[in-house]
């Protein structure tokens, strides 16, 4: 395994503090991992947290989800059916830029004396504080505090309070806040071998001024969407003041000159508004980043502050883990699952991009994350996000069913990787040859609507998507008379991207199975118990009985490789004819593969780059002795690079099951430190959402050892004495909160609110009713 | 089958005559199949048909072997060890322009009243000739006689004669020659996405003009090539003429004005020469190219013709294949054997393009073609030129050795298509991965070699590249446990493009043996016989003794997969497990497939773009049984469209030696109608110069039924009552010339020049001595 160096809690850099990611000093080499750590973000609306003085910066970013160019991909050798539209999530106009200058000397953190530097991502108020005291060459100190958020409530709307005091003699102060499109004063820059958008994507609609207040209106050049962008300010102090306000085309600027007196603060509270659209033209927009604003400054800072915390204290409430003793590890959890909620809380028409909205890395796209990783956490702790995801990926099901007919199959196929619905991968074998997505989705839905009970929704939106991907798979595989008979799926990737094209790759097997089984049972319902709801289904999709026989069928006669003399799964068909790769003389620096070999090379070997059959073990647990589950984690570990941050926190939860505990806390330790101690080395560009969801996973399915297999929650908690910590977090379920606190011992479940349910507890059988706790002991 | 309906010969637009290909009438829907197909080129320098009115034209080209322009490749999504640098052949200034104004009236086809019009391709002169009768307006008529070569003598030189006389009365003519870089008159319009070289690739370095002749050099913008070209000019005319001439950076012309009177010719030559370097600076090859027009000036025109029909007299004279009785095969065979030499006589120092110097088609770029499909007819007719070619081969052997370190490989790799030796493929499926490049180089080299006699360049260059050669198969297999230890070769793609980076592909494992084989047998002879010269090669490549029986290991323990079952060779590992392409609800437009379904859909299924099994029949036959042979040609012929032009010949000799002498006939006329018909829909773009080989083999391979297995030459004539014609050829035997003629029940066998050669015919062996016939029934 690569990177095992790096397995270490940076307290040095980040010192420990349950509630609060912080720093003390100001450390250049970590610049561009703390942009991206201490991000501030809503789930629409993104920052990175870069400086307010606007330098150094490594790359400042404010990214609004879903607001995106577009571009024709280019390839070296084109075929037909290759993605066509290149997707980038766009960097937006900076509004954090607040520059402060004494006696006309600037702040410049590289350069400046500094007495106090502490800088906080705090997770329970949700901002983003820094406290200065800057002695500049004169002898003489300024004090600077900063706040900075993205509000959760009101989510078009972002503020930051800077205030400022001269602490050793008055001095004259000039406050510059600025609204700029840096890409705009780019030189043209259209390469297109990068592969990003390049040039002047933002073309200027609107800008005006008025008091301190600047608006700027663009429209994308391709993508043809619009954006609104304004800020205002209101300055507090008892020194003289001057303000002057510009705006041009790309950029506003409001300058507060004060003579400011020792000891007598000067307080500026920036209000940030961004507002986006596809059909709105940006006048229009402008006009309502006004309103956005007047409100927010009406309303003042200090109700945007308190609003942020409600959000959050509920936020908590539902959603945190809990550890006691180690607050290096809890402050670890809770950083995971902070991000989670700034990537999600306002997703709202829009998926979850790979990297929320910390970076620009993966431009921004929607994978296969948001159903595998990030939805099971959300679909436990705020199911109606859960449910505005699903029902985005459902809106996006006509470019679904178009794309399978571009690959000459029925039904509908979602693409790899997206914004606006249409395909993006520029490369199919790792790309659109992932058909599992279609299952993935799927699983999603099953299990928002096994644990919400939203029936409802299954009908109105998820019967659609069954039927559609369920017609996929019955047509992209076969009755193979060389299988006698058995229903086989080709030429697909799995999960693993070190073995791509593959005959019936394990994982996508089994996944599809589920698909045709949930599709049949759920259409079948429909026929026999709500006739009218089948007539309107049948009149959007075509499906007749005679279907659901096929996928019936399908299902009951899906292949799945096994290997009987080795008594384990095949990842796929030809898995184990491949040579062994070479790992004892690869050296720790080629990893990950990918940048180090050739595809053909990487494929032509056993080494897979993440789980796989050890993913469908977790999430298909029913279908897998526990001797199988063993051999085959014994087999696959030893051949995982884990070039892959999706990979360790399902390794964690199945090594956890098959009592490896070692392994289950050395890969739990791995995702939960992936981005705080930059396991993957690339947190530059962005958080890696997805194991932060694994993360949650780690814990709540593999340490407390909870399954939901068709709706019925149970637990075999595993938190060993190796982990030496209690754990205590909460699951909705069915619209009732059930608390569980398990230490090393026992196990107590407690029904906070419902009416009722009844749960497995280490195979027997609890019935909680409401507030009286349920202890049990922890049967080994 | 697709393209069935294009099986007939355009008799109405090409009509029959053994020497020339000719055209009476101008068919503006032809323009742009003519260029190509009246193309005249000598293998260094190549200049498509376009007429010398410079309009109407499709795409006027002037080529020359090797001079490229290279890009960066952009791909959509980059990874390691993909091919870096794009090469395109560069369209070069045209001298073919030479345009006619008679009473300021321009000759203008489409729009001009022509009492006669032919164009013709003399093979047996070497001439483009045409003649027009033009009737002006005015109804007086005008009449033009141009004839056109590339001289095979003088590789540098072409020269165009052009005579006008005005019939019926006396009228001012004007003749405007010139030299025109057409591409740089373009815009600037380097656009990545079409994946060809955009905008300006000459810069110019030299121009300059005196008397009636202009000179122009220029460089390439990236691959940093040189380039002169010049052209001088005669005019004989009893009239009074004025001369003009005028040059520019990127093109000179030279004006010649006469008073012509009626019936008085005017004959102006045109001398035309094209110096390229990879070092002169363009002054120095001006200096070259004015040379060049200076000897040719001196000699004449008249001189260039002799010496083009004493080239061409001695090419068909070693080349030609005859057939009485059916004028029409006898044109469209001797077309196919022209534009081989047109593409290969002078390629000296440079390989052979895909499409010849008739077109930009494949970016002309060197493939396995050269190799597989056009050495053999040159390694029987002019093995001269065959050494050349592999002697080219060598001398990228050190990009070959720095490829397969990049792909992690021990050894040497051939680049699958390249001009200066690097990997030009943007797509590795169908690139990179047919590895079996390395091993079709070695087959040419042994047949080279066996039917030569010249070991001295096996010894001073073929060894090299077997022990590089061998070393990287033996590198890229392994002796596999899932294969009871037989050495397999997974992750390649065969010449089937149609299955993609498959195990086992049965024609790489058979070929890959060949090599090993051919590497051990060379390397241990060196060793045995002459322990100085592997010393010598010792020292190049660091081989060992211990090499030599790995070698043999892997060789005698290569699995080549085969299923009993079916008592068929598989295509590859999983061929058989892939469903049926479902051929009967494919409409013909959709063909060829790879235009009109993705990658994934085509690799899923039991489909066939080219013989790839059944090439390897022919290639080795002497590793089949006749009933396997008809086993598996019977399975694959049902399964491949013939999407690629390198199938129908191949298989038309397959389909001749089981006896199905239907399918022979009907593929030996898809391969030699290939360009004439235009089966592939494609001429445009040049001619399909593997096919032309192609045609050539399925004669004297597939109808005479020649074989050279280990250098022993045998036939087995299958020449059968359906073709109903006398075939008669000549082939060079390590220096002896033999001719044989066969007819529908006999063959006689003739050694014209040499000493005494021993051939098989029908099993029997027949021993040969110079000038004396013998003759021997074929035995069915």
């Amino acid at each position: 395994m690569a990177h095992r160096e790096r397995l270490h809690r940076p307290d040095h850099i980040y010192p420990v503090d349950e509630w609060r990611l912080v720093e003390r000093q100001f450390f250049p080499d970590y610049l561009a991992a703390t942009e991206t750590l201490f991000s501030t973000a809503n789930g629409y609306l993104g920052i990175r947290a870069s400086f307010e003085e606007g330098a150094p910066a490594w790359q400042s970013g404010t990214f609004i989800n879903r607001f995106y160019e577009t571009r024709p991909i280019v390839y070296g050798e084109e075929a037909f059916g290759y993605a066509r539209t290149g997707q980038t999530i766009v960097n937006v106009p900076d509004g954090t830029l607040v520059k402060l200058y004494v006696d006309d000397e600037p702040l410049y953190l590289p350069t400046a004396t500094m007495d106090r530097f502490e800088r906080a991502l705090d997770m329970r108020s949700g901002t983003l504080d820094r406290e200065v005291i800057w002695e500049k060459s004169s002898g003489r100190r300024v004090s600077i505090r900063s706040r900075r958020l993205v509000s959760f409530v009101h989510k078009h709307v972002a503020a930051i309070s800077y205030e400022v005091v001269v602490l050793d003699a008055d001095a004259p102060v000039v406050i510059a806040s600025e609204l700029v499109n840096h890409r705009d004063h780019e030189e043209e820059d259209g390469d297109p071998r990068t592969g990003m958008v390049g040039g002047r994507v933002l073309k200027p609609q609107v800008h005006r001024a008025h008091e301190a207040r600047v608006v700027l209106g663009f429209s994308t050049r391709s993508s043809g969407l619009t954006l609104a962008c304004a800020a205002d300010h209101l300055i507090e102090t008892d020194a003289g003041c001057t303000v002057e306000t510009t705006c041009g085309e790309h950029s506003g600027q409001v300058v507060f000159s004060v003579a400011a007196r020792q000891g007598v603060p000067i307080r500026v509270t920036k209000f940030l508004t961004y507002h986006t659209s596809r059909r709105v033209p940006p006048a229009e927009l402008c006009q309502r980043a006004e309103w956005s604003l007047d409100r927010s400054v009406e309303a003042g800072f200090d109700a945007l502050l308190e609003n942020q915390r409600e959000f959050l204290d509920d936020f908590w409430h539902r959603s945190d883990v809990r550890v006691t003793g180690d607050s290096a590890v809890q402050q670890t959890i809770r950083f995971n699952l902070f991000q989670i909620c700034q990537a999600t809380a306002r997703a709202e028409g829009a998926g979850v991009p790979a990297k929320g909205l910390t970076g620009q890395g993966y431009e921004g796209h929607y994978f296969w994350d948001t159903e595998i990783y990030v939805l099971p956490f959300l679909i436990y702790t705020t199911p109606r996000i859960a449910k505005n995801l699903l029902r985005f990926r459902h809106s996006y099901i006509e470019q679904a069913r178009a794309r399978a007919a571009e690959l000459n199959q029925k039904g509908a196929l979602f693409p790899w990787r997206t914004i606006n619905g249409e395909e993006a991968s520029a490369y199919y074998a790792a790309g659109t040859a992932q058909y599992h997505i279609n299952a993935d989705i799927i699983y999603a839905l099953k299990k928002y609507v096994d644990m919400t009970g939203d029936t409802e929704f299954l009908t109105e939106v998820g019967a659609e998507m069954l039927v559609e991907t369920a017609r996929f798979w019955f047509d992209l595989g076969f009755f193979s008379p060389s299988k006698a008979g058995r229903f086989v799926i080709n030429g697909v990737t799995g999960p693993d991207e070190y073995n791509t094209v593959v005959d019936n790759d394990c994982y996508t097997n089994l996944m599809a199975r589920e698909n045709l089984r949930f599709a049949a049972s759920t259409v079948q319902a429909l026929l026999d118990d709500d006739p009218r709801q089948f007539v309107y289904l049948a009149a959007k999709t075509g499906v007749s009985p005679d279907e659901i026989r096929d996928w019936c069928r399908a299902a009951d006669e899906m292949y799945v490789p096994f290997s009987d003399e080795h008594r384990i799964h095949l990842q796929d068909d030809g898995f184990l004819d491949k040579e062994k790769w070479d790992f004892e003389n690869t050296p720790p620096e080629n990893y990950p593969l990918l940048l180090h070999y050739h595809p053909l090379v990487i494929y032509r070997h056993q080494v897979v780059k993440q789980a796989d059959v050890v993913l469908a073990m977790f999430l298909l647990g029913h279908e897998f002795t526990l001797d199988q589950e063993r051999r085959n984690f014994d087999h696959y570990d030893r051949l995982t690079t884990r070039d892959s941050s999706l990979s360790a926190c399902i390794e964690s939860i199945v090594a956890s099951e098959i009592g490896y505990t070692d392994k289950a806390l050395e890969y739990a330790r791995y995702a939960a430190l992936m981005d705080l101690a930059d396991v993957a080395g690339n947190v530059r560009d962005g958080c890696h959402i997805a194991s932060m969801g694994g993360v949650w996973m780690a814990l709540v399915h593999g340490f407390a050892g909870m399954r939901d297999h068709d709706g019925q929650v149970s637990f075999t908690p595993r938190v060993s004495e190796q982990l030496r910590l209690a754990i205590c977090f909460k699951l909705t379920v069915r619209g009732q909160l059930l608390s569980v606190a398990i230490d090393g011992t026992s196990c107590t479940y407690t029904l906070s609110e419902g009416t009722g349910l009844t749960i497995m507890h280490c195979g027997e059988s609890v019935s909680l009713r409401p507030g009286k706790a349920e202890t049990r002991p922890i049967v080994r």
